[in-house]
C-alpha cells in the first residue's frame, strides 16, 4: 500500500492546514515529485473555507481550560475530521478533479493545547501537544491515505513540535547562489533563514515578534469593529510612525533575547494592544499615525532580528515576505527602506501563492512520511534527531 | 517499511491494552504467522503492571465531564504513552528479548470518553470516541513501528466501535467441528458466538448483562473494603442463591432486550448495587446468601442470553469463560449447571491464557492494519462494511 505510493513518480496531494487563529482550513492540492530535500511541489489549486462564527465560538472555548472537557475533544475531534473531509472533497472538485484521483491526504489538524515545557510541579504534564481532526475518520470519508498530526514525533525526540514550515521553506524557496530568509507574518512574525547552498542542518528559524497581531488590534478598535486587518496596508499610509514610541516600544527584552525563541498571544496580545493604544494617545497620536506606528514597529522588530541574529551568521540578498502580511503593501515598503541591501519581495514572485504555502507544506510533510523520510528539522524545532513525523490512516 | 514488516513469515508483536476500568496496562508478547482469520498467534510473555493511585485518580478524573479540561487530554495522552512505552519495554525484558527484537506494538490506548450515538441537539456531538496514549510518542521511545488507536475507524464506517475482541475470538477460538461461545467476563459480561465451521460474517455478539460489576460490589460492601473480589468464588460458594430475590432481578427488561445490545455502569453499576444489597436484606439474606445470589445472577443473565438469543440461531457445544470471571470457579460451576448440554470452561483449557486474551487480541489487529486486512467484524459493531482499523507511527 505504502509501496504503491512510493513507487510513482509523481503523485496528488492535498495537504490541509487550519492554523491557531481559529479563522478557517486552508486546502492546497499539490502535484508532488520526488521526495525530501529534492522534492518538488506545485501547486495545482488552493481552496479556502472560513469557519462559520459558531463552529469558531466553539474551538474557543475549546481551547481554555476553563471551557473545555474531555467529552468536547471526544466530539471536536470527529467533527473536524468531517469538516476536513468535505474541504478536501471541494479543493479536489474545484481543482476539476475527483477525490478518487488524489493520492494522499496530509492533514495537520486544529491545534486545540500546547505544553511547550514539561511542568515541574506535576509529573503528569509534560510537554505535549493535540492536534484534532481524527485521522481514520479523514481517510474512510476521502477514500483516500491519509497521513497526519505531525507534531507529537517531534517532541517525542526532545523538539518543541515547532515550528514546522522552515523545513518546507527550505524545499520550496532556497537557492545555491542567494541566501535567503522567509518571513512568515501571520498572527506572529516567525523566519526560517536559508543560506545560499547550505543543506537543511543549515537552516535556523526564530520569531521575530509580533506580525498582524498588534495591528489588526489597532485597526479593530480604531474602526469600532469595522475592519479587522488593515487591507493592502492604506490605513497606515495616511500616517506617520512616531519615532519617539517606536523607540519606547522596540525596548521590550524580547527583541535583544537570543534564538532560538518562540512568542505569541501571552506578550503581544489584547493587553499589549490596549497599553499601546493608551501611550500612542497619551502622545497625542492621530489614527492613521498609530496605525502606520503599529505596522513600522512590526517591521523594526522584524529587520531588527535580522541585523542582530541573522546577518552576522549569514549572507542574505532575498527577503520573500508570506502569510497575510506579504498583502500589506506599506509593511513591504517600510521593510524595504529598513532593509536596503536586501531584495524584499513576496513568495508570489518566486511563484508560489502566499496564502496556500502552509498547507503546501504539510503536503510536503505528508508525502515524506509516505517515503520514510525524516521531515522536522532539528536545528528549528530543537529537536535531539531528524525524525519521520506523522501517522498514516488507511482509507480501506 | 511495511512491506517489510509483511514479507516476514513470523512475528513478533507487543499487544498493549488497558480497560475501562483503569486498572492497569496488560502487555503480550505474541508470537504471529499469517493475517486475517487464518492469524496463527502464540503467546510467549504475559505482562501486567497495575495503576498506582495516584495514577487512577487523575485518569478517574480525566474520565469525568466536571473534573477534565483540553490541558489534561493533551498532557495524559503523551504520559500515558510514555508508560505504555515502559510496559512495553518490560514485558520484553520479561520474555527474555530486547525491545530491538520486537517487530510492532499494537496499542488499543486507554478509553477516556465514548460517546454512543449522535446527540440529536447538538451538531459538535456526533458519535465518537477517544482513546490516549499518542502513537507518535510510543513509536519513538520503544523504536518500533507502532500501530494502534483502532476504535475511531470502525465508528468513521457506521460501527459503535466496538466490541472489537470478537473477531479475535473468532480466530483464537472458533472451530471447524463445534459451535462455540466465548465469553468474557469483566465487569460486564460480553459473548461472542462463534458458529461451528463459519466465517468471520457468522459471528455474532452482543452484552450478556452485569459481569463481576455486582459481585465485585457486593464483596467490597460486606467486607467493609477488605476484599475487592470474591477470589476464586469461594465466599458465593459458602452460600445459596435465593430464588425469589433471583426472579426479581431477571425481571430487568434488559435481559428481554434483542441483540445487538450493549450495556454498562449506567444500568448495573452503583446504584443498582445498592438497591440489590437493600433488597436482600429485607429477605433476611445472610452475607455469603447475598453473595451467592449476586454470583448466581451472573451465571443466570448469562445462561439466558444464550437460551433466547443464541441456541435459536446457532447450535453450540462449548462455552469458553475469559476475563476476570474465569478465575471464579463457583460461578463456573453454577453456569455448568445452568448449562448441561454445553461444555463449559475457560480459555486455559484451549491453551490461552485468560488474563492475556485481550492484549494478545490487539497484537493480532495490529498485525492486520500491516497486511492491509480489514480487522473489524461488522456483524458485531454494526459497521456498514469491513475496514482497516488503526494508525501507523514509525519509530525512525
Amino acid at each position: 500500500m505504502i509501496g504503491d505510493y512510493a513507487a510513482k513518480p509523481e503523485k496528488l496531494v492535498i495537504g490541509l492546514m487550519s492554523g491557531t487563529s481559529l479563522d478557517g482550513v486552508d486546502a492546497a492540492v499539490v502535484r508532488i515529485a520526488g521526495f525530501g530535500p529534492d522534492t518538488k511541489a506545485d501547486l495545482v489549486r488552493f481552496y479556502s473555507r472560513p469557519y462559520d462564527d459558531i463552529l469558531r465560538e466553539r474551538l474557543k472555548r475549546l481551547c481554555t481550560r476553563e471551557h473545555s472537557d474531555v467529552s468536547q475533544v471526544c466530539a471536536m475531534n470527529f467533527y473536524m475530521a468531517e469538516l476536513f473531509a468535505d474541504a478536501a472533497r471541494e479543493a479536489a472538485s474545484e481543482a476539476g478533479i475527483s477525490l478518487a484521483d488524489i493520492d494522499l491526504v496530509a492533514s495537520h489538524g486544529q491545534t486545540v493545547w500546547h505544553i511547550p515545557a514539561d511542568d515541574p510541579a506535576d509529573e503528569f504534564g509534560p510537554r505535549s501537544t493535540l492536534q484534532i481532526g481524527d485521522l481514520s475518520v479523514l481517510a474512510k470519508l476521502t477514500g483516500r491515505l491519509t497521513v497526519g498530526d505531525f507534531r507529537p514525533a517531534d517532541i517525542a525526540v526532545g523538539g518543541q513540535g515547532a515550528p514546522l514550515t522552515p523545513y518546507g521553506d527550505y524545499i520550496l524557496f532556497r537557492s545555491e547562489t542567494v541566501g535567503r530568509v522567509v518571513q512568515n507574518v501571520g498572527g506572529i512574525g516567525n523566519c526560517a533563514v536559508l543560506p545560499a547552498g547550505g543543506g537543511p542542518e543549515s537552516v535556523f528559524a526564530f520569531d521575530t515578534g509580533p506580525g498582524n497581531m498588534l495591528i489588526d488590534q489597532v485597526v479593530y478598535s480604531l474602526s469600532e469593529g469595522r475592519l479587522i486587518y488593515d487591507e493592502g496596508g492604506r490605513w497606515a499610509r495616511e500616517g506617520r510612525a512616531d519615532e519617539a514610541l517606536l523607540g519606547e516600544l522596540m525596548r521590550h527584552p524580547y527583541f535583544s533575547q537570543e534564538p532560538p525563541k518562540t512568542t505569541g498571544r501571552e506578550l503581544f496580545g489584547p493587553a499589549y494592544a490596549r497599553a499601546f493604544m493608551d501611550r500612542a494617545r497619551e502622545q497625542g497620536l492621530g489614527d492613521a499615525d498609530i496605525v502606520a506606528t503599529a505596522t513600522a514597529f512590526t517591521a523594526r522588530t522584524i529587520a531588527r532580528g535580522y541585523r542582530d541574529f541573522v546577518f552576522p551568521r549569514c549572507a542574505v540578498g532575498e527577503v520573500i515576505i508570506t502569510g497575510g502580511g506579504a498583502h500589506n503593501r506599506t509593511l513591504l515598503e517600510m521593510l524595504s527602506g529598513l532593509l536596503p541591501e536586501q531584495r524584499v519581495t513576496n513568495s508570489r514572485a518566486l511563484g508560489y501563492d502566499d496564502d496556500a504555502k502552509e498547507a503546501m507544506i504539510f503536503a510536503i510533510l505528508g508525502n515524506d512520511f509516505m517515503h520514510g523520510i525524516a521531515n522536522n528539522l532539528p536545528s528549528a524545532t530543537g529537536a535531539s534527531r531528524p525524525t519521520v513525523m506523522g501517522k498514516l490512516a488507511l482509507p480501506w
